[in-house]
């Protein structure tokens, strides 16, 4: 049965983690298509892990098996979680790292520690290996989620970090920095604000519109666009906005409605 | 229906980008076969990346598409490219990237601008997602090239490093080094110098012959060799070139016939 | 015929190498599935190939191929192997990369100089792509071994790190560092100190016992664990033991019997 199972963890890739959590699942199931959505996830950094699933997950089609391993708490108490949601099932631990499902409607999940479907023998370093692997390879041959263990009705939540709004004002976070050096915030246009214009700060800096596209700003300035997952990114077309600003993770962003008076209509009469 | 679909990018491996562009194509065509080539271009060097895809495309078989992004202009004006060359197919932006193809015999360009073959929404930061890929996924089900949209007949091209000729030296320059810190030039062993003894100078430092293999130049002692593409190649047994000679890309490299007496033959009388 | 190949090499991502390896391998046997093990073994590190594939093997089912090259002697004198043990096949230099074969019952090794089953054109700077990959490919479609070439009765052995026993104490060293900065040792847990209290002295610091798991350490402080091979492997709870106590692979590490009154019973009484 060809399923397609995604691969995210902070394992990196200068070990033979990755590898050896495929080969125990292609042992299962030689049938699943791999996917790596990113091995890069900063050492234990579970927040960052669930935003890299929350942007790939609309792009992959009902029935994938998404399994993500960030755990610090591995071999503890620390439950392992098999979930349901939005057509696909995800596997892994139950730290936070799936926060962003449990507001979606008619999702499931259990604990998956039945040791029926764990590998004979189970490590306490390496649960990606011996048990996480082996429960999305049952997955995907089609074993019923009640066969994995019990229903789990408290999944740890991560706090989520959400904007706060001030009258048309947006109070904000820099979310993640990408490879290009772009700041991924957490705001978004609302609905009152779509149509107009709006100035973003961030590092002391005034970003007086959004841009169409990167290249519409100078070269060497820098902008605000809406980025590729509908949040408001800053950017340097040419460079790296973390470097000019100097700011990253967690650093705070306004947006507000622009007081400028729009130049264009005028010169239209 | 089972295609190869290779992938290029300036994506890095940190973020999900990659993983997500896999994702669309998969559920367009779930029988694809992902080969990645690099995602570690540097950052919006298309040169690097056309580089990079001409020494790959030869050893993949006939009818492997290959989606290549490195994408500085994503959301502007440049024209997205589908091309058919070499019994392959190439999707990515008209920026040079598909520069090396333009002197291929029975080369076909189109702008694939058809709207029917992108995601419903195209975002202005990742037409990698939403438009290349799921072209590359319609080519892949046999989609012909034509129905994507109109023809290319002027497709951009970069300048293309190219050694000059002064009698029987030729001057060149480093096009890449590698992992290993070889220095790959843009200089070919040409007819009037094969089989005959040269000189390469490089950063200061003659090398007075090629060698046969890394191993037969002494340990700690640059070298130059015929490398796996056919280009000379400088490298330093058991070290790193680049670090020994303090050079990189676009260094100048020299290439002369040998004005050394041949001293073997004496030696066998 | 489907078959997995899995990879494991010094060539970096930054590189298409990796990527034409595996076009070759399709252009012979299209329905390969590959896994990559690692691509990050540091440059020509043979002992750091040999032990991430150690690691890897025994998780994959049986008729896996493992193509691994980690080769400084390409194009000279070191023989091209192809070897058949624990119903596995390996592909790659004779340098010692198979060592931890070589102890293996019914282990058969053949020199693959046969040319039949290479590229047309044999460069000599990257057999990986033109002998190697070709060799795998084959085997992935049921050519039997001999077919490649001459038997080899003297693979080249690795001195392999073992430790010393002295009395109840074992003497080993660091034998790699993973991306936590964890550090694995090559001591086991011999049945004499099994179920007994064990002190590891590393980098002058004593760890007065094992821990179940990673979390069982207070945040901050360095313990010591059996790890996902057997081995014992040195941590830091919320950081990186290899930054905390300034020393890598090859530091000596120390396992002896506690000479603590075991406070746990009195205490039951």
């Amino acid at each position: 049965m060809s399923r397609i199972v995604t691969l995210l963890t902070d394992f990196g890739l200068t070990d033979p983690f990755v590898g050896i959590v495929k080969g125990v699942i292609l042992g299962i199931n030689p049938e699943v298509r791999f996917v790596d959505l990113t091995h890069e996830i900063p050492p234990q950094d579970i927040l960052a892990g669930s935003l890299g699933l929350e942007a790939a997950v609309p792009f992959f089609p009902p029935g994938t098996i998404h399994l993500a391993v960030v755990d610090p708490g591995v071999g503890g108490e620390r439950r392992p979680l098999a979930v349901e949601a939005r057509g696909h099932a995800f596997v892994g631990p139950d730290n936070g790292l799936f926060t962003f499902l449990w507001d979606q409607p008619a999702v499931r999940a259990v604990a998956c520690s039945n040791p029926a479907y764990h590998l004979p023998s189970v490590s306490h370093t390496f649960h990606a290996r011996d048990l996480f692997a082996p429960v999305a390879a049952r997955l995907s041959l089609g074993l019923p989620l009640w066969r994995l263990g019990p229903p789990v009705e408290d999944p740890v939540k991560l706090p989520w970090p959400r904007p706060r709004r001030n009258g048309d004002a947006e109070s904000g976070e820099i979310l993640h920095v990408d490879r290009f050096g772009n700041l991924m915030t957490n705001l978004t246009l609302s609905e009152s604000l779509e149509g107009t214009e709006v100035v973003i700060e961030v590092a002391g800096v005034k970003i007086p519109r959004l841009s169409p596209y990167y290249g519409a700003t100078r070269s060497g300035e820098v902008g605000a666009i809406v980025g590729s997952t509908g949040r408001i990114e800053i950017f340097l077309n040419g460079g790296s906005a973390r470097e000019r600003l100097g700011v990253g993770r967690g650093a705070p962003v306004r947006m507000s409605r622009s007081r400028r008076v729009n130049s264009a209509s005028p010169r239209q009469r």
